[in-house]
């Protein structure tokens, strides 16, 4: 491998694939970076895996040798990130069993030791896969309304995951922790381009881990980025392409609860209100709510056209809010958990939104009023009254 | 206690003084604030206290009834920083024992338990000391270019702080963790201001606790500074007092070394170099001695006018860096701890340094060219070569 490039395309592309290093990896090789210079293409690709996820990118350089062989991720990128913008030269001794790579600029030279590229592992493969385009803009939409729901607890196996569900085309999202369910629907088509019928696919039905959609969040929300994804999959992985970006991961195995069925049909409230004013009064009222069970109680008041927010930590004290609200049906009392209360104003993101319910004990249901297409249910709290 | 004041001025001046809130609090009462209203000044003031440190603020409200009680830091920061800008206004239910606060706003409202003020421990007092006018412009570059050296390291006492000498119309600041040293000397005199010679005293040689010229040094750099800060002080205590902040705090117990002494009067060699280009170096250098005791080496090289940095870390790779230098003296090489040179180009702060040197096993000075006087003194690491 002999090559030069600049230390601003090294530099940013080695951020990017440096997101799929593990942090505790299980073989020596991972927490290397795959290198791979082409001289026919006059392109780098970057590659790193932690078994689950991968991530792949390419960029233009003057590769005068090609080769392959992995450095440590760390290491490359804590020096490359400290060099001042300029060429810098990769060169390596043309020992494939034991690579040496020096690495040259205006202010200095470093040698690394790799490891040879034969013992970085393949990267999946998807096999009898299917095929579709997906709009980015749709994705990112799906993934901020839906990501924020999922669970935490790798115990919980699918629960950790986005499930995704193309249907003609409507594209949807769903997130559940047990506690609360977020579900977006947008197109699945790019309505801005002619998308060829052909890429279409009857059925996607996957569920895909919280970890590997962050990334392709971070990924598809950086500038150069396109307004297709290529998503290629089966049912143990997941790869998505566009440009000479392409990440890939394991799929979550497991059926996925039966979401829309806990969505109630009909509801006897419901209300609208600014969305700003209910999440800053929350936020106040969540301080107090730290130091007693996490529970706020909310007053529907449907005569006074208002809702009061309170929390009771007795021995600490207590607060009471209200903001207006159009409300129709009867008052009604409700409490619950100030945070996945809270969650789901931040995520909702218009300038209203709409809460129905039916009693104390039922689901709730919030919904942005204009905007995407969102649900997000969440469970009240019994409390004594 | 009963009384009107602006949310911005309550919230600024509550995170002021949170500093001195101690994180994990020997009485119960230190966890709060005490609250002094006051109504023939219409002023309030507050104050945190962990037993070592104090600061203390006031603000102008509208008092229309005055009192002292003491609040939960934590509670009130985290409603009052969320509150919307706008007036809140204070209440107390007049029970000295069992102090409650209404606090209410356009929002809302909320009631908080206090501690009676009564418990709130009393600051110390500096009987019997002098006092004088210090230049904040002065501290502050003293701060600047001592605290980064103080030991972080609780068991070594006087280490922790920063010494203080003032003599005449100089101003001296020292610290050391036993493994480099950092002296500044500024003007004890605001030169801008006539400063009356009665606030003149003729010794002050005192320890400073590091987290006190910290919070100090935050403290002053704010928008609203005073010129001046007058300091009270007597062989256990030290006040600083500027318009209506004040910060008292212990000052620590025992002999400081002798530092001075340490400096070498002569230098067989001398070398003046661009300190970013040093800085540069060092730090992308520093990246591989990390994987192998910290260690950097110097090849001082007279004839080529270049000063070489270089780290061979065996198992993992090797650097090398070279930076133009004007040298006097002959060629030599010599070895330091990454970090020790680093933090002493970083606080140097001109373009160019000086450093000065006898041999490999003897003490080294850092000086900037220009700028503030500063001395910074490091010890070399002996390698086998």
């Amino acid at each position: 491998m002999k090559l030069v490039c600049t230390q601003s395309d090294l530099n940013a592309h080695l951020s990017l694939v440096s997101r799929a290093v593990p942090s505790r990896p299980s073989l020596p090789v991972l927490a290397n970076i795959l290198l791979e210079a082409d001289e026919t293409t006059q392109k780098i690709h970057l590659t790193a895996f932690d078994l689950n996820l991968s991530i792949r990118t390419g960029f233009a350089a003057q590769v005068e040798v090609g080769g392959r062989l992995t450095l440590p991720a760390k290491l490359l990128n804590d020096i490359v990130s400290r060099l001042p913008d300029g060429e810098i030269s990769l060169e390596d001794q043309e020992d494939e069993a034991n690579p040496v790579v020096a690495l040259k600029t205006g202010a200095g030279q470093y040698e690394m030791r790799g490891i040879p590229a034969s013992e970085f592992p393949e990267l999946p493969i998807v096999e009898e896969g299917q095929v579709t385009d997906l709009p980015v803009e749709a994705l990112l939409a799906g993934f901020q309304g839906s990501l924020f729901a999922t669970s935490t607890d790798e115990s919980k196996q699918v629960l950790t995951g986005v499930h995704l569900t193309l249907q003609s085309d409507s594209l949807e999202f769903a997130a559940t922790d047990g506690h609360r369910l977020a579900v977006v629907q947008t197109v699945s088509q790019d309505e801005s381009a002619a998308a060829p019928a052909a890429t279409k696919v009857s059925d996607l039905n996957v569920t895909i881990p919280g970890k590997t959609l962050r990334e392709l969040e971070r990924m598809l929300g950086m500038r150069q980025m396109a307004t297709t994804v290529s998503v290629n999959f089966n049912p143990t992985q997941a790869v998505f392409a566009w440009g000479e970006q392409r990440l890939s991961s394991r799929l979550l195995e497991g059926q996925y609860p039966n979401y829309r069925q806990l969505i109630p049909k009909q509801f006897a409230r419901q209300l609208t209100v600014d969305r700003r004013l209910l999440l800053g009064a929350l936020e106040r009222i969540s301080v107090l709510a730290d130091q007693r069970n996490n529970v706020v109680k909310l007053v529907i008041d449907a005569p006074a056209s208002r809702v009061t927010l309170s929390v009771d930590a007795q021995d600490v004290g207590s607060g009471k809010e209200a903001v207006p609200a159009q409300i129709s049906g009867d008052s009604i009392d409700v409490a619950f958990n100030v945070k996945y209360l809270a969650d789901g104003l931040k995520a909702l993101n218009t300038s209203e939104v709409q809460m129905q319910l039916n009693t104390p004990t039922s689901p709730v249901v919030l919904t942005p009023l204009g905007s995407i297409k969102m649900t997000y249910l969440v469970m009240p709290v019994q409390v004594r009254s």
